[in-house]
């Protein structure tokens, strides 16, 4: 597609209800798939997203809505990313420049949004599971309508996809599972299940095979008395084999595929056949990531989620390090020193940044795929087998491995290392990807430590602690995107707590992470209006550090900001210590509480929460007046 | 085997250590086997714990010792409740009379209590993980030693396991995981998975026969010219099948069995085929639960976790209603007024109280295997067709859906019910099993309400409230075991929260479950002492009422006393409320802190954690004194 050409959506804009798909003709749809593509690209390269995956799945969104009848039949979008052309076919396509914004569309389904969105969704592995519930449902009513979930291969390394196809695979519902098979999770697909969906794909002939192989059969001569019983017994052996040899059937689906995920007809024929069978089915459709766009067909990864960028020359528009990146060059740094040190992923070794990592210490690194709660775990198998081990994993993902982090993780008694990437805000992603929750998950899990470090230095020095002073498990958490302010003010590092500002002040401000950068701009605003205060910042924030408490009980007044849950929280924490102490000043803790975050920028969350320096030194002068 | 006719220990006793096996004869190891199967039944019939399992896995176990070198070759169990014959063969047999008591032999996998036992193991699904971990860090290292999972069918429902063999199978590693297939989870099987399984066990000679047909197939005579080139594709095709048929060889293992998992010569057989492969191997294994004493050979699920027996006639010493009971009843009730209540269970319709709904309602009853994680989806996509579904869970596996309650669950801003049973101490299954953790991960959770009802009164309110009442998330936790008194006072139900005694007394307990009981008594001897005090009794825990902060803000000193975690726990939640408001009271929270807590007897447990009715007492008597 050249990018220059302007497009019409003559098809686009008239598509009000899914149902409207089904009055165009095979031309048509072409035509349609052709001014989503455009609209997509379009809008993605001004408010960044998810461009790949939704380029990939164009067709078959259309098949879908041609063959099934939403919202009467439900689909269930894995993840959710894969969605926007769902978006636009479903009443959207009118406020789709919106999205990602604050109060727009979001970059994932939401039922609030449309009835056509059946679950919130940002996870992946979890679709099948909802569409058997789904599915079950429809039984239990005696309904006729269907469940469809559709699921990226990468999704497939997820244990709750077999959870859930082995749970269904035994019920005659009426679920269809599409897998939408693009050879990639995020990154490169990885496991055994990915070379065995690639023999798969590598052999588009094999299923009508299949049917000829089983009438073949069926005219086998016995020849020869010493072969012909065995022969017999070949014959019905094999058949059963054949018709039972792919691993979908080996869990109780039929399996129609693999079909040209580009190829309306094809597709609509699959999803028709499917309605026809009794019982669960997958189908296994081949789509290209990117497709359409050959920026994004060349570099899928890339444009997997990416900022606003460039149309001509598919570069996005900003750019700079991070945290992440900090992350890797410290293991790199560790690891080339200590050959103990390995690093595990799951599935995202280029966003946690550990692709240096991976190509200078191959035999070290670990991607298991989707699979956090397998990463935890081999991760503290290898611990057992005498490494140090550093599972690096997102924020809203730690939340998949709750258990393994207390069962496998901190019961075990070793030292086990996880880097919490993405902790805190993370701004246009929202609900479903904020990073709120790891700290609250935490909190009451013995043997632990938790270090949330403000600057590049201190996120340095507690790695160097997580691997040579601590003795437990280890837990370092820090925010998506760059450090705020660099410079020499930055590069000691506490590893504990450290106070900032007059010491002697009676007004403090306690907080951790990112915020202590918004703290330091409230100190400056509270100083013009001369109102003195200090920061006491936390760098361990699990268990507190004795005298960041004692600095906080000599206080009057003590503000606490969070950038996180207040229940649950440090804050809480915090305050219970200096209650049980019999604390006599007052006590005030600013952070997230009751809801769920939806998606805006960063910024605009920091002050609609009440957390950027502003609003700081606004609470603070409003309390202190009192 | 006749329970009355004593068997020495002459081999057993001589085992000071694994290798201790390897000395002896084919009719030795018999003879060790039927001393082991005796002290199993003789001490479990006095200790309660595990048996059914354990008499399943004497051969196998004698088996691992003989073939492998322990603690080099690293033995991972599974669960870790099948293990009392690897405890007996690690010098454990003198002390094994303790079992399950304060301060003796776990009833699981320790590494504090031998270095033959590689990790803390409680929870289903994990060993394949962390052997996997273990064989990674052998590669890296270069050693040649071996890591080996034990692993139940059962345990094969859960996600981990296929995450970690997607990941395994791919690396060329010392690995060895053995399928311990006795047909059960601790609930009958369920699942496309069990049927796999069952079909191969059905066919002995499956294995054999894929040998001869390899044979065969370079003899198939080529007939005909219209047949020979289809044919000749058909042959490789074919090979090609047979040798990649099994779920395991799909996901990248080698396959060895099944084997007869009571014959000692036959399983040592079959390890040291496995040593020879360059490969990760499954040895698949049939055992009989609950092999050599007839009745819990009849009865494996009953006899799975057992307290203290009639050894003559199987018996269980003790036997009461309960919480679950109550549950159960309470479902049923509702479900037969009502078409919309659905109950799911992961493996464990039993110990949660389910059976009678499951067969008064099995078109709404799914036991979807030990796959929590998808039950909460599941049942959310239950709640999404239009069901009012209720997920019954043990605490401690309650944590293994963390990710589920908050993204599937509470996410979602639909009703759905999880009544998490065992909620509290567990006693003698100790670390992996006490539910201390269920509140803190939860608390931080938006939507979500939380009861935790004293009596079984109030667990029906609860119930009544989640179903009619409230519209979100809502979570019923209660003990393990029965309501330690009943009478008229406990007919009435809160569904709040309750004061008891004066309410004006300056002096407050607060306290929620089954602490309320102890605080009762607590009340009795306070009053006996002269200090009047009253009880503020939650239900609901999760927000917490209003009027209870209010009530205990009143107070000059409050204690909370909390049976779960303190950090993150709802004492803080009570304290960081009390706070804000500028309580000047002093405030005491009483839970367990910063610790996994061990095996001992409930009531040892609340003693010892200062959760005893005479505890609190003493508490509030020596803090009103100062």
């Amino acid at each position: 597609m050249n990018p220059n050409v302007e497009v019409k959506t003559e098809y686009l804009k008239n598509i009000k209800h899914p149902s409207d798909v089904k009055l165009l003709s095979e031309n048509q749809l072409e035509m349609l798939c052709a001014e989503i593509r455009r609209t997509l690209i379009d809008t993605v390269s001004q408010t960044g997203g998810h461009l790949a995956s939704n380029l990939g799945t164009v067709e078959l969104t259309v098949a879908l809505h041609k063959s099934f009848n939403s919202p009467d039949d439900k689909i269930v979008w894995d993840v959710g990313h894969q969605a926007y052309t769902h978006k636009l076919l479903t009443g959207r396509y009118s406020d789709f420049s919106t999205l990602r914004t604050e109060n727009g569309i979001s970059g994932f389904v939401r039922p609030d949004e449309s009835e056509h969105d059946s679950f919130y969704e940002g996870h992946a592995g979890v679709s099948i599971s909802q569409a058997a519930g789904i599915a079950a449902a429809n039984a239990v009513k005696g309904s006729k309508n269907f469940a469809v979930a559709v699921i990226g291969d990468g999704a497939f390394g997820n244990g709750m996809v077999y959870e859930a196809m082995n749970n269904a695979g035994s019920a005659k519902t009426r679920l269809i599972v599409i897998l939408n098979d693009n050879e990639m999770s995020i990154s490169e697909n990885v496991g055994a299940m990915a070379r065995y969906l690639a023999a798969v794909r590598a052999k588009p002939d094999y299923y009508r095979f299949k049917a000829r192989t089983e009438k073949a059969l069926k005219k086998i001569p016995i020849v020869g008395k010493s072969l012909s019983n065995h022969l017999f017994k070949l014959k019905t052996a094999l058949k059963n084999m054949i018709f039972s040899s792919s691993f979908f059937e080996s869990l109780g689906f039929k399996y129609i595929g693999p079909i040209d995920g580009h190829n309306i007809p094809s597709l609509c024929e699959a999803m028709d056949s499917a309605r026809m069978v009794a019982a669960p089915v997958v189908i296994h459709v081949n789509t290209v990531k990117g497709r359409g766009y050959d920026f994004a067909e060349t570099s899928p990864e890339k444009f997997h989620g990416i900022s606003k960028f460039d149309i001509n020359t598919g570069e996005p528009l900003s750019s700079g390090d991070s945290y992440s990146d900090h992350v890797g060059k410290i293991l790199c740094s560790f690891a080339s020193k200590d050959k103990r040190i390995c690093a595990v992923t799951a599935a995202m070794a280029l966003g946690t940044g550990l692709e240096e990592f991976s190509k200078t210490y191959p035999e070290r690194f670990f991607d298991v795929g989707i699979a956090e709660g397998h990463a935890v775990t081999f991760a503290s198998g290898l611990a057992a087998g005498g490494m140090l081990p550093v599972f690096a994993v997102y924020s809203t993902f730690f939340q998949r491995c709750a258990d393994q982090i207390i069962h496998d993780g901190a019961l075990q008694r070793r030292k086990l290392v996880i880097a919490v990437d993405r902790a805190g805000f993370v701004g246009e992603d929202g609900e479903t990807h904020q990073g709120l929750f790891d700290v609250p998950l935490v909190r009451s899990v013995p043997n632990t430590t938790v270090y949330s470090p403000s600057t590049y230095a201190e996120l340095g020095k507690a790695f160097y602690n997580a691997f040579y002073k601590d003795n437990n498990l280890v837990i370092i958490r820090y925010p998506r995107g760059s450090m705020p302010l660099t410079g020499e003010d930055f590069e000691a590092a506490s590893e504990s707590f450290e106070i900032v500002g007059n010491p002697q002040a009676d007004i403090a401000i306690v907080t951790y992470g990112r915020l202590y950068f918004n703290a330091l701009d409230a100190l400056r605003i509270l100083a013009e209006k001369g109102i003195e205060a200090k920061i006491i910042k936390l760098t361990k924030i699990i268990p507190l550090p004795e005298e960041a408490i004692n600095a906080a009980f000599g206080c009057k007044n003590v503000f606490f900001f969070e950038e996180g849950m207040k229940c649950g929280g440090v804050g809480e924490a915090l305050g219970s210590q200096l209650l049980e102490r019999d604390f006599s000043g007052r006590y005030f803790i600013t952070a997230v509480d009751g809801e769920f975050v939806s998606h805006a920028s960063i910024s605009r969350l920091m002050e609609k929460y009440s957390l950027s320096a502003e609003k700081m030194a606004e609470k603070i002068e409003k309390e202190v007046a009192l």
